[in-house]
Order: C-alpha cells, then structure tokens, then sequence
C-alpha cells in the first residue's frame, strides 16, 4: 500500500484557521495505508471540495449531535468530499473498477482507503464538462441551492429573491436557478466588490447585484427590491448564505410573510466566541414578528429522497443550456503543502463560484 | 356632549416612555368631545387593556406599514383596547343599545365617540367572570396563545413545550392550553422570579417552570426539557414572548426541526435603538441552520377569520373547567392621574397573567 501525506485537524482554531506558527489548525504527516480489506477501495484524490460549512466542523461542541454531521476533532484527517479516481478495489461485491472516477467522503490526503458501499462510477457530463462540477454545481452546491429555494423557501415565478454570498458556490447556483428555472419575476444577488457584482448579473443572469462592501449597500439593496414595481414593494424571499448584518438588514425590507431560507452563515464562522458575538440577526428582529416572517433552517441531506430527481433536473438544465455553470467553479491547482491555503481563500472574499482545489 | 380627560402620546421616548419630567412621552389634556353623528357611539371606558404591544406603537418608523397597526403619533390620544359601557347611540343602524357593554379600540381616555360598525353586546361569561377577560383571556390574549401554539408552532401532544414570559398575559394562557387543551407531554415556562415561576406551575399546570433571573438559569431550562425523557430529550415547540437572550439560548437546546412561534420580544421594546441593541439572537444563530428550526413570527389579526369558532373553543373549556382564568388577570383600580404608572408595570416584571387598569 502506498505512503501518502495527509493534512490532520490538529488544534481548536480561535478565529481564523492557520497552518503555520504555534498551535497550528493543521498540520501535515506522512502514513502509510492499511491494507484493503473486503469491500473497500483504494482511491486517489484528484480535487477536493472546500466549503465554509468545513469551517464549524473545526468548533468544539458541547453537544456533537446538534451539528448536522460529526464535526472533526484533533488528530484527525481534515476531512472533505472528493472526486477520486479508483486504484485498486477488494472483494466481489464492490462496483467500481479501477480507473473509474468516484465522490467519496475523504479528506485531505493523496490517497485514501473507503468503503466501496453507495460509490457509483460518475457518469461524464454534457458539454465536456469537467467531472470536478461533481463537487460543485451538479453535487452538493447545486442540490442545496435548488432545494433552498423550492422546497424550504418555496420560491415561485411570483417572488423577488435575494441571495445573499450571491458569487459564492451555492449562491451562484441560487441566483441562476430562481432566474433561470424558477423564473422568478426579480432575482437581487448582493455579493463583495464590483468585479464579483458584475459576474453576477453579466454571467448569472441576476437583475441587480448590490455591493454590500461599497458605502450605501443598505440604500441600494432597498432599492433593488422594489424595482419589482409597485406590485412586489420588497422582497419576499432571501436565501441567505451570510447572516449577520446583511440578514438583519433583510428583516426590514422583506415583505409581509416574506421566507428566509437560511442556508449559512459565513459572516460568524471565525467568530471568537465572545459573548456578544455571531451571526445573528440581533437589532431588527422584531420585523420577524411584525411582518410574520418564517426563517427556515435547512441541511441539504435532509432532502437526499429527492437527489436522484432534482440531480437529473439539473443535469439536464445544464444539457439544454437553460442552466451555464461552465464559470461556476474556480479550479486552484495547489501543490499538497499548499491545500490550507487554498481552502482559506474561503474567508478571503476572492473567489467567485465554487472554489475547488486540483491536487498536483 | 361631556368633557372628558385624555392621555395624549406627547413625545417619542427614548427607552422607557415616562409621564412626568421634561418632554414626557404622555401628557394629560381635557377635551370636549364632539356631537354624536349618525351610526356614532358614545361609551364610557370601564377597562383598560395593558399590552407590552403598546410600546412599540410608540416609536418612530421610516416604513409605518412594517407595523402591523398604525403606530401612534405626538398629539394623538394614547390609543387601547377597552371594555366600555354604551351610554348613548346614534342612528337606526346602531345594533347596541345604552347599557350595553361592549369591546372597543379606543384610548387612554374616559368617554370617547366611536363607530358602531361591528360592536356587539358582550354576552355574560361562564362562572360569574368578569367582563375584563375580553381583553385578556377570552380577547386578543386568548386568540393569540390559541393561533400561535395551533396554528404557527402547530403543537400536539407529541410536543414538548417552552413558553417564555410564561406568567404574562398571553404566556400564560399558553400554558394552560398547551398542558389542559392540546394535551402536549411536557410544557415547561420561563418567568422571572420565584413567586410567579410557582404560580405558573401551581395555578397554570406547567409540568416545571425556570426562574429566568436566577443564577444557573441556562442549566435548569436544559434539564427541564429533557426531563420528558429520552424519547423527547429537547424541546420541540419554543413559544417565544421575550426574544433576546432566552431565545438565543433556546436555539441552542431546541430539538432538531424545532419550531418557534414568534410572539413578543419584550426585551428589547424599550431599547434605545443603539446599533448593536435589540432583542434578536445574535450568538447562536448558527443553530437554526444545523438544527433545521423554523422561526415564524405572527400576528393575531391574521387569524380573524377563526375567531369565532377560537373564541367558542376557549369559552366552552372554561365552562367545563378545563381552562381556570379565575386568576388570569391582574385588575388595578387606577385613578385617571395613575393610568401611565399602572401600565409602566409591564415592564417592571410586576404583575401576574394580565394586567388591567380599572378606571375609577
């Protein structure tokens, strides 16, 4: 069996994760796999997903289970999902063969020993697109956009959606599919810098994009809704990526039983745990009440019933072009010393679309 | 026509509103009021209805239509909800007669002229009670605990339920309709102190209820929702009437697919409006996401069309005996002088179920 070099979760980050200097986040060893057993795969990982929601698996729960998956503890392999090719295989009852391209939970690790239970050869995609938009905008991003916005946020042709992180992985998705497939009467994406603002509404399709890093974001974004015309005064559905102050200012200008599907909450992820910290909606809440408003927390998992459905939906949105995700993903290729670098380009507000990361 | 004495909304408060000092938020005025006209009423004003509601009538809105009733203005009569006597009509379409009792939105005032569209004689109430609980728990009290815990938080007697200002007006009528009406297996309040957390359990039924102002508070609340056992190891139903840091602490104990049923944020109505004031739940926010909870905020008036039968509902449980309002209110024989001081006990965390000012 090989060698491989893996990246492990080895400390409590306070705030913002590091790699280097005392009490790294992460650190780096070398370790040699175990032999297969019946029913396992040797894989090599070929790009790994990087997620903000990889960010809370690094806290430290007094009460693991209300996390939505285990969250990581020091010493383990920092774990991510991968689109891997299959080395080597064991047992009669294993699908996959050598050479196939996988998705599989692993982490940060050349090469990785899993079960072979549930891996599926990955089917090529249309266009020629490459097999990394497994993990992007035909994986996980795109089924929790699509299902953030039909069936938590019940978004329909007769909505005004905001996206909040609107250049972000799962955000860019949003803004296409409420513009593009829902058909949403307005789409407001609000995303940082004029250059991400631009892509959303040139290459996305959204009919504003509002600059929340530029002075008078709060003005803009109340104006965007309401460009709806006097039908549609304000929004009536955010899809919130962010929370904290964009989500806070979001109460005062949805409309009347307006949604939020709330969907992260990336503005709160290094917080430092002190008392007044978090992303939370704290000085505008009563507009909840006033304007009966339904928040509506949702995990992607919850609705794996529907993968199959709504993976072919969008598959074939893609197929017909209704659905352009070939600028959806930002694919760094990264050397092995570099993968927490790359994957801390999360909190840097630099990329647009789903950033990826290429091992070479 | 008499003269009558009026407390006027004078001036925006800054925090709590007062009635003495400089730039009061009420003052008192005597005013002659006008000529009956045609399907006109004039009443007497017997009693006055204390809502904590009432202080958000008080301050200042960019969007009025973001209340979900005009909010008052400096000049303007102090507006309530009360119960008066009819002492003369005007006009053959006038179904009331003089004599009648009769619930009206009128004010701080003790005669006042108002339509007789859609007023009604209040029919006599099980068991000798008294009128007053047309504004507590047989009016908009009631209604509210009813809507919220049915229709918002959808409870059933597989829920186990949080109420918070649980020795309020409508909190405490939303215990006893969550344990003695619906049945739910467990249903624990939040009240501050001693005395009223016994009340809320001896008199109101609540399985337990945590003194929110005592130290270790946080740990009591945990153990009290799972003390329903293993097979409901949190709370499913949050019935929120304070926001804040309940409700921030809440989130993080609320089981998975948790509901909270928006009613009141009581601990922020009398904020200064300072950036980082207010009574949302900053800190643990994250939770809604990965615990999937819904937070809806309501309003009583949008379930108007099922207060007939809502009202039926409450009347009849309290002729069987399975709802006690006999000490759901607390009625003050208020001299007109006092009636700002007698309703400034909301905030103070005085008073028991609701508070009513009787006018003398």
């Amino acid at each position: 069996m090989p060698t491989t070099k893996q990246w492990l979760f080895n400390a409590y980050p306070d705030g913002l994760p590091t790699f280097t200097g005392p009490n790294p986040t992460f650190r780096q060893v070398e370790t040699t796999l175990p032999e297969l057993e019946d029913g396992q795969v040797l894989v090599k990982n070929i790009y790994l997903s990087n997620d903000p929601a990889q960010r809370p698996w690094l806290d430290r729960y007094e009460d693991e289970s209300r996390l939505y998956t285990t969250p990581g503890h020091p010493g383990e392999l920092m774990g991510t999902y991968t689109i891997a090719e299959v080395l080597e295989t064991k047992g009669p009852s294993v699908a996959v063969r050598p050479g196939d391209l996988v998705f599989v939970r692993s982490g940060w690790t050349q090469y990785d020993v899993c079960p072979a239970a549930g891996l599926r050869p990955l089917a090529p995609l249309p266009h020629g697109l490459s097999p990394s938009h497994y993990v992007g905008a035909l994986g996980a991003t795109g089924l929790t956009a699509w299902h953030g916005l039909v069936d938590v946020a019940r978004a329909t042709a007769d909505d005004v959606v905001v996206v909040s992180g609107a250049a972000g992985a799962t955000g860019s998705v949003a803004v296409q599919i409420a513009k593009r497939l829902l058909g949403c009467r307005r789409v407001v994406g609000v995303a940082g810098g004029p250059a991400k603002c631009a892509w959303v509404v040139d290459r996305l399709g959204a009919d504003a994009c509002v600059d929340y890093k530029a002075p008078g974001w709060r003005e803009r974004l109340a104006a965007e809704g309401a460009a709806a015309g006097p039908a549609a005064p304000a929004p009536t559905v955010y899809f919130d990526n962010v929370g904290g102050e964009i989500l806070d200012f979001m109460l005062t200008k949805l409309a009347r039983h307006g949604r939020v599907a709330a969907c992260g909450a990336i503005s709160g992820y290094n917080a430092k745990g002190g008392e007044d910290e978090g992303p939370g909606p704290k000085r505008h809440w009563f507009n909840v009440i006033t304007m009966r408003l339904r928040i509506e927390g949702f995990i992607v998992l919850d609705y794996a019933e529907k993968f199959p459905e709504t993976r072919e939906t969008l598959r074939r949105a893609v197929e017909e072009g209704k659905l352009d995700i070939s600028d959806s993903e930002q694919v760094v290729e990264t050397e092995f010393d570099d993968i927490p670098k790359t994957w801390l380009k999360l909190f840097e507000g630099g990329n647009t679309g789903k950033l990826i990361t290429k091992m070479v």
